[in-house]
C-alpha cells in the first residue's frame, strides 16, 4: 500500500483507512516508519484545523463517561470528534486505557466519532510521538474536535500539554477537604478545571471546592490574560458538561492558537533531538560503567559533583 | 596560596578567608578552578551541617528587610548565619542583587553573620554551580543557617530549590484580590509561603489572602505529608517573622534531609553532565547551520518534526 493510497483513503474520511494510517504511524518497523513519514508529509496540508483538547484525571474521576457525554453532545451539534489516548502506564494499570471501547459506548457507536484505543506501552516519548502523528491523521480525516485522553501519571500531562490547544483537568470532591486528582504541578498546565461527579450527596462539597480553588487561582493569575476557570459537572447526570464545553471554546477563542502550535512544534523538534543526544550519552557503555562509581564518590564526599562530571565526560570521549 | 592554607583559614572561621575561598570557587580561570575543586574536596567533610534555606520573591516584596530581621533574630538566638545570592538577572536589573550591603544593614554589621554579594552575571548554570560550592565553604566555616536568596525570575527558583533543604516564598497582598509574587509554578516548589508587608492598612487583605491560599493548598495536598503553610508577617514591624522561622524549622524536622540532599547531589551531577553534552550539540556549527532551515520547513509543513530531528542528528554526525 503506497502512502498516496492511504492518504487518499484518509481524506475520503473512511474510518478503516484512518485506522490503517494510525497503525502505520504507530509501527516501530524501520520500513514502516519511512512510509509513515511520507504519509504524514502528504496529510499535513490537510491537518491543523481542529480544536485539540487534552483531558486528564486520575483513574476513577470519570474520564470515559465525561468524554462519552461531551463527545455525544458535540456530534449532536454537528461536530466530528476523534478520541486518542496517551497511556504511559498501560503495563502498570494492566491494560490499555481505551482497550475496552465499551467504556465510551455511545461515542464508539457514533458514526461522527472515532475512538482510537492505544495499546502501546513502553517509553512515553514513543507514545507521545505517535499520538502527535495520530492527531495529524484524524485532522486530515476531517475530525474538527480531537480529544487526547491521558491518565494523571508521571510526565504524561506535560507531554500532552505540549500537543493540545486547551487542557482540561477533571477532579473529584469527596469527604474531607481534599480535591482528588489535582496536584499542585497541574495548576500550571490546566486551562480549565472541572470537578466531576458533582451529583447526589456530593453537590455541595464539589461546589465549595470549585469555588475555593477558583478563588485561589484568580489570586495567582500569572498575568497571561486567561484565568483558569473551575467548574462543577456530572457527566453521569449530564449536568454542567455544556458549561465546561463553553469554557473550552472560550479558551481557544482567546488564545493565539497558531502561535502556541508553532512554539509546540519547535519545542517538540528540539525535545526529540535533545533526547536522542542524551540517550547516546546515558546509554554509552563507558559512561554507564563510570556512573555508579562516581555517584558513590560524590555521595561519600571524596569527589565534588563538578569533578564527577569531568570523569563522566572523559569516559564518553575515550 | 595552597588549597590547604585556604581550607585551614576557612575552618578557623575568619571571614576574610571565607571571602577568599568563595572568590576562588567563583573564578572562571582554569588554574583557579582546579585549585577550587581541591579546596572543596578538603572542606566537604566539614560541610553539610547547616539548615539550607532558599528565599525568593519578586523585587519589592521585602526580601532584604525580611532576611535582615530573620537573620538578626537567629544570631541573637546563638546561630551563625550566612547569606548567599543567586542572581541570574543582574544584568537586566542593572546591578548585583546584594551589591549594596546596606540593604541588610544590621546583618552586614553582625559578627555572627556573613553576607556575600554575588556580582556574577551570565549563565544561571554558572551562578548555580558557584552558589552550591559557596554553601560548602560557609558550612565548613561553621555557619549553621545558610540563606540562599534569589529573585523570582525564570529558572532561578527551580535551581535554588535543587540546593536547599527548605524553600520560603515571600508574596504581597495589595489592592484587588491579587497575590503578588506567587506564580502557579511556585506552589510546587514552596515549602513555606509568607505574605510579607502585612502591616498598616494591608493587614486585613494579607490575612484573607493567606487564609484563602492556605485552604486551596490543603485541598491540593499531594500526599507527601507536609502541607505548605501560608503565613503573614511584617519584616518592617518585626511581627510574624518568628512564626515563619518556626515553620521553616518544622519543615526541616519533618523532612528526610539526608535523603533529599543525596537526591539533589545526584540530580546535580547528571544535570551538569547533560548540560555539557547538550551544549556541545546545540553549539555545533553544522547543527546551528541546519537548525533554522529545518525549523522553517517544519513550520510550513514540508518536513515532519521526526524528519527534522533526523536532519539535525545527521548534521551533528557529519
Amino acid at each position: 500500500m503506497t502512502p498516496e493510497t492511504i492518504a487518499a483513503g484518509v481524506r475520503s474520511r473512511i474510518p478503516a483507512w484512518v485506522a490503517r494510517a494510525i497503525t502505520l504511524v504507530e509501527s516501530t518497523r524501520a520500513d514502516h516508519q519511512i512510509r509513515a513519514q511520507e504519509l504524514l508529509a502528504l496529510l499535513t496540508p490537510d491537518a491543523g484545523r481542529s480544536h485539540r483538547i487534552g483531558i486528564s484525571g486520575v483513574p476513577g474521576v470519570g474520564k470515559s463517561t465525561f468524554i462519552d457525554t461531551l463527545g455525544s453532545d458535540l456530534t449532536a451539534a454537528g461536530h466530528r470528534v476523534a478520541v486518542l489516548a496517551v497511556d504511559p502506564s498501560s503495563v502498570r494499570t494492566g491494560g490499555s486505557i481505551l482497550g475496552d471501547k465499551t467504556r465510551m459506548a455511545r461515542l464508539a457507536a457514533d458514526p461522527a466519532a472515532y475512538v482510537r484505543p492505544s495499546p502501546t506501552s513502553g517509553t512515553l516519548g514513543g507514545v507521545a510521538k505517535t499520538t502527535r502523528e495520530a492527531i495529524v491523521v484524524v485532522e486530515a480525516a476531517g475530525y474538527d474536535v480531537v480529544i487526547v485522553e491521558t491518565v494523571g501519571v508521571g510526565q504524561s500531562e506535560t507531554t500532552v500539554a505540549g500537543m493540545v490547544d486547551t487542557f482540561l483537568f477533571l477532579a473529584l470532591a469527596r469527604a474531607g477537604d481534599q480535591l482528588q486528582g489535582i496536584k499542585k504541578g497541574i495548576l500550571e498546565l490546566a486551562d480549565v478545571i472541572a470537578v466531576n461527579k458533582a451529583d447526589g450527596p456530593h453537590v455541595v462539597e464539589a461546589k465549595r471546592a470549585a469555588r475555593d480553588l477558583s478563588g485561589a487561582l484568580r489570586m495567582l493569575d500569572d498575568g497571561g490574560g486567561w484565568v483558569t476557570p473551575v467548574l462543577t459537572c456530572s457527566a453521569l447526570e449530564e449536568t454542567g458538561v455544556d458549561e465546561v464545553w463553553a469554557q473550552l471554546a472560550a479558551h481557544r477563542a482567546q488564545t493565539d492558537i497558531a502561535g502556541r502550535r508553532r512554539a509546540q512544534q519547535a519545542d517538540w523538534m528540539w525535545a526529540m533531538a535533545r533526547q536522542a543526544v542524551l540517550t547516546r550519552f546515558e546509554t554509552h557503555p563507558a559512561v554507564r560503567a563510570t556512573a555508579g562509581d562516581v555517584r558513590q564518590r560524590v555521595l561519600d564526599g571524596s569527589l565534588t559533583p563538578a569533578q564527577a562530571v569531568q570523569e563522566l565526560l572523559a569516559s564518553y570521549d575515550r
